[in-house]
């Protein structure tokens, strides 16, 4: 069987994760690179692919069987899926929750106008966390949905503390507090608030002469972002901060809390975890292994837009089914 | 939209749970239950629903839209859901790993023959950990599986048990070694050996005046059972095993550990993991939800064999795609 050819949209933390993924699915290959910065002012590490501009895309068409538009869900996706789909078959992970519904609909006509496959929100959060609450819920109807998120690091809350007045650097990482998975597991089906769930642990390097306690107060008084939670402020230096903590990374936990018998006398509970080093890493992961499904849609010619819900798990495999059934089920 | 119509066939543990789950499905309804025994002597749990003969079933076929048959996998499946897919569209709860195969192929050709949809070895090992096992390759293709049981009763064991000359009544509960998860959770990637990832834990009544330690050794050098296991024989009165060792606990972990990175320097682990009071209560909550599934199906004229692997995670809810796409993405 023929490689299935991917393309790359948008060379950044995930394009390059996407790039390095391929490498370990010899099922595929990278077809192209394309970014809207000017290509020969970027340098990636297959040898032998072209980059392209992305204004010039319409001319690659037939170039590649999947593209993985690796843009962020603030302006780029919204924008650059709905685009991509008219020439392409899909693939991102856009995650901006409350939107889903209206790019959803706004790839799906594009998709469908088209001829192509559109899958979007393919990731671990929305992705693998979002199919963990769908089968517990279909499991255990009677039951309760628990997310908790961390130990990792919250891009958005790092450059909010660096918004802060008096302050050089710094890194939040988001804390799931322990005491409450306890609970959880325990099958207790506790009521949580936002205080209850997560704690906030930051790392900041102060400018010289800064008022440390009032950066601090500021931190930690920060409405949407830090008012709601227990946060603790670590002063550190330059130094440290980017010896311990360069890193991305993340992961987190979906619990389904549910009970079943005659009377609900027995209880029981799914748990989800990831624990990651990567969070751009694993998501590019996440997104390789669903190309394989929307080179397997487009087969099909089941045009359209997906998501992670829509996607028979098979289809993630490179292996035949019987192959899985024997070795896997 | 009309409630899809379930049947159970066979009334023990498993098809008393499936009576109990529909109760919390309210898209679903049930349609009638089947035994081998004369059906005068079988009292269910829910009115004004009739209790058919096994051998007369042909004269029901059009009664219901899903048959869940409740039987073992020893005999009962292996003859009975190709016989019942000639009639219905079927699922059951096939779970002698090494035969899938062979189950599989004499179901298919039962299903495809007679235009019906059959999914077999739905539960949660195979069925939700094979699911785990699945997404787990796929997503982090250079790594290494890992599946733990327990802390929960084995059957085939505490059979074994009472087996033993001078036993009276006994149970054995199937214990993972926690050191040894941790080291796997570590992202160590260890190789082990059957002894350093479960031990076995009995709790034995033993008959007046047997020999204790004869009985302990007996146990303990069993072959297949016992002697590749650290074991740990508990002899305790029938009054305590019967308060506080009545009930089917059973769970367990599947952990995928792999790595990512231009030199694999970022290590990831998933897990999933159930813990669960009572194992046929949990397992046919799994079956139950798969029944939709397999009415959607049937909706489709997809006919033939399927297994988890094959099933949209979508087809598991009642509820819409916008909705699920909406609330639970």
């Amino acid at each position: 069987m023929s490689q299935i050819r991917v393309g790359i949209v948008g060379y950044g933390n995930l394009g390059k994760g996407v790039e390095l993924a391929i490498r370990s699915n010899p099922d595929m290959a990278l077809a192209f690179v394309a970014t809207r910065r000017a290509p020969e002012t970027v340098s990636i590490k297959t040898q032998g692919v072209p980059v392209y501009q992305y204004s010039d895309l319409a001319a690659h068409k037939d170039e590649a069987d999947v593209v993985i538009v690796c843009g962020g869900s603030a302006t780029d996706l919204p924008k650059q899926t709905p685009e991509l789909a008219k020439l392409f078959n899909v693939i991102d992970s856009f995650d901006t929750h409350a939107r889903i519904p209206e790019h959803f609909d706004n790839v799906d006509s594009a998709a469908k106008e088209s001829g192509h496959v559109a899958m979007i929100s393919v990731g671990w959060d929305p992705g693998m966390f979002s199919l963990a609450r769908l089968y517990g819920n279909c499991i255990l109807p009677d039951g309760k949905d628990y997310t908790f998120w961390g130990k990792g690091v919250s891009q958005g809350h790092s450059d909010a503390i660096r918004r802060v007045e008096g302050v050089q650097d710094g890194k939040q990482y988001t804390v799931p507090v322990e005491a409450t998975m306890e609970a959880v597991r325990r099958g207790e089906q506790p009521e949580l608030t936002t205080r209850q769930k997560h704690h906030r642990e930051c790392y900041v390097v102060a400018k010289p002469g800064a008022d440390l306690a009032k950066i601090e107060q500021d931190i930690k008084t920060m409405p949407n972002y830090f008012d709601e939670y227990d946060t603790t402020v670590h002063f550190i230096s330059q130094e440290e901060l980017n010896r311990d903590h360069a890193g991305i990374p993340h992961g987190g936990f979906v619990m389904r809390s549910g009970i079943t018998g005659e009377n609900g006398e027995h209880k029981h509970l799914i748990e989800y975890s990831l624990k990651l080093d990567s969070n751009p890493e694993f998501t590019t992961n996440v997104l390789v292994a669903f190309a394989r499904a929307v080179a397997r849609f487009a087969s099909e010619s089941s045009f359209g837009c997906k998501t992670v819900f829509d996607v028979p798990p098979a289809y993630l495999s490179p292996l035949d089914g019987s192959v899985l059934r024997a070795h896997m089920l």
